[in-house]
């Protein structure tokens, strides 16, 4: 099977180690083109700046798009897909926007389209997902999707060091990218967790801008400090759940109980969760990044592409509402500022610096945080579990501030 | 696609269930005959105790096995693949014995012999695993494979109670059987543990015997009030390591440190993971047992021979040697008995009411301890992890008792 692959970055080299090792080597897989733009040095005969060269190539079988970014990336797969050529791609920005476009077009020109290396980087997650489908209604998932700020997170717990202090050791150790922003606020997650949804409910998010995300990038020594003494860890996490046609979707900081998987997932781990009506809760732990187990789990999608595995087949035509009251959580709020009035009908209490506000709609908690970040901006917001000891113990008068 | 189910137990009437789902419906999977032995009432139509009406049937396609035991199951097994039916089982006692025969017999028929069911219930372990080897070595396993003796650590660790009080409640609860035998003293696991290293090194495991196994059965509440002190859970876990043409495997008592995922994996839950040398730790963490997990994975096998899915081919004919001494660890011992003297080799020391053993092979330590049971049939044992603080802190004088 000849492999174009279209950009040559970190994965893209463990995709050629990997495909060179013994159990793989016997399904001949050849890498037949490499591209690249076009003011990089060709140091490989396969490598050309020409895509034309590559998509009119009759002899290549599969397109493997390891450029990132939306442009040229979108256009390429596009038209590898048209020319009838298999697409693998790990760039979860540009699937989240055209999973569903991508898809009609891989079925119009009988081919395949797979991004096992998209969510959770080795973690087998959406054939993990996918096989739930088969027989259960998934109505929630919940995970830590991103390998650099859970780096961060658990950087911070162990040593008690500032959010800037370990988000430049992040940096050094090649964790964390020179503009962290992707990892940190937050937008990673949320195009994980948007193609994870688009495939658990088969639908076709289009206005992901409304999912509410609030990053870590805020988060301080102190907080972690006081989240420890109460028992908890804090975790940044996406979530969505589904309740009869209406769904939900939010990425936050979260606190979770010490005896929890999530607060047990360490370094730049990933902990992926699904909720089945048959198969019950069933999680999933591994690397989530990485040059190895993001090329294994490309090279996966290319062994169930010769092997012409189909993967479960969805046409992401559901018709749900995104319904940001569907949920309701309790939070932590941290701000200089005197805010205690946004919360009037939350019942909102002291708690050390924090105000904790209970049972409020999740959108809505997401929109009167945007407006205290125009008055503070380093103000800071986490959900805590259900019936946590924190929100509901006995409010005393001298608590309460409302 | 006609399906003849052997036995009426609880996962059965789970697959009766799942089959009737919105998704699983439109794949027309219908139940043809189910076998009950002579003695049983027959309430469906579709019963019969005659077992070659069943294999005789020309119309029937797949055998669910589900009588559990080896015999009849081995024979009806052989039996079904011989008369060109698939056959699923989540029979992990017959498997651990005949996998080898019993994929032959597929091989030669032309069927699909498919068993996920049989280790870690609704988890997806073997295709997990299976997915893993296409391209990795796996070079280590280890789980909590049983979810009734982890139902009963938990228990015991969170109310202090007697093991003799939380068997009985597990057993209240359904969780454990009268004959609690195969859960507590590990023999469940060294079958699972068993069908996973067949799998994982593509051999064939005949002389099980050989496996040391060692239970909860003797484990008290001041053990586990003990390990908790010195911050460490207990659970009863299978492992498995591989080096060379050489691999060892063992079920025992071990200790976590309390942020591991295995220290807080809770009830009745199971945790399996594994080591690839380019995907590197994957965990699988869901219901290990049940009716609807368990039968949610038998109706995935019916799944995947309706739609042709292959599942990795193993011969099982690799040439790997078993090494009791491959791999060493430090242990804790309790006896009443004055056994220091027995682990002379071992830099044995006294902690509390413990002998710590210090870097003994694995194999070496369950000979010395069937040695101890048999003059103290009470005395309880539990490995460490590497780096122990307990096991080596600094040996004072009075402490060594070598």
């Amino acid at each position: 099977m000849k492999i174009a692959i279209l950009g040559f970055g970190t994965v893209v080299k463990g995709v050629y180690e990997i495909v060179k090792k013994a159990n793989v080597q016997t399904q001949n897989l050849s890498v037949s083109h490499i591209f690249i733009r076009k003011n990089k040095k060709r140091i490989l005969p396969e490598m050309t700046d020409d895509i034309d060269e590559i998509l009119e190539d009759k002899q290549t079988d599969v397109v493997v798009e390891a450029l990132g970014g939306i442009e040229p990336a979108h256009e390429f797969i596009l038209k590898a897909l048209k020319q009838g050529k298999h697409v693998i791609t790990a760039n979860k920005a540009v699937i989240a926007l055209y999973l569903k476009e991508f898809t009609d077009a891989a079925r119009e020109n009988n081919v395949k389209f797979y991004f096992e290396a998209s969510v959770g980087g080795g973690i087998p997650w959406i054939q993990g997902l996918e096989k739930a489908l088969r027989i259960d209604s998934v109505n929630s998932i919940s995970g830590i999707f991103n390998g650099t700020s859970n780096f961060i997170l658990d950087q911070m717990s162990k040593n008690g060091e500032s959010f800037e202090e370990v988000l430049q050791k992040a940096q050094e150790l090649g964790y964390a990218e020179a503009d962290p922003s992707a990892d940190i606020d937050g937008i990673d997650v949320a195009n994980k967790l948007c193609i994870s949804a688009d495939i658990a409910y088969n639908i076709n998010i289009q206005d992901r801008k409304n999912l509410p995300v609030f990053g870590i990038r805020n988060i301080t020594a102190k907080d972690v400090d006081f989240f420890d003494k109460n028992g908890y860890s804090v975790k940044l996490i996406g979530r969505t759940h589904q309740k009869g046609n209406q769904f939900d979707y939010v990425v936050e900081p979260t606190l979770f109980v010490k005896h929890t998987l999530e607060a047990n997932t360490p370094d730049n781990y990933n902990l992926i969760s699904l909720n089945g009506d048959t198969i019950g809760k069933l999680d999933f732990f591994g690397q989530g990044a990485g040059m190895f187990p993001t090329a294994n789990a490309v090279v996966q999608d290319l062994l169930d592409i010769k092997e012409e595995k189909d993967h479960l087949k969805r046409n992401f035509e559901s018709k749900m509402e995104y319904n940001p009251e569907l949920t309701s959580a309790d939070y932590l709020v941290r701000s200089a500022a005197n805010i205690a009035s946004l919360f009037k009908d939350y019942a909102p209490t002291q708690k050390d610096n924090y105000i904790v506000v209970h049972n409020i709609p999740v959108g809505k908690m997401h929109e009167i945080m945007d407006l205290i970040l125009k008055v503070d901006e380093s103000a800071f917001m986490v959900s805590l579990p259900s019936n946590s000891k924190l929100a509901h113990k006995k409010i005393s008068k001298q608590e309460a501030v409302a």
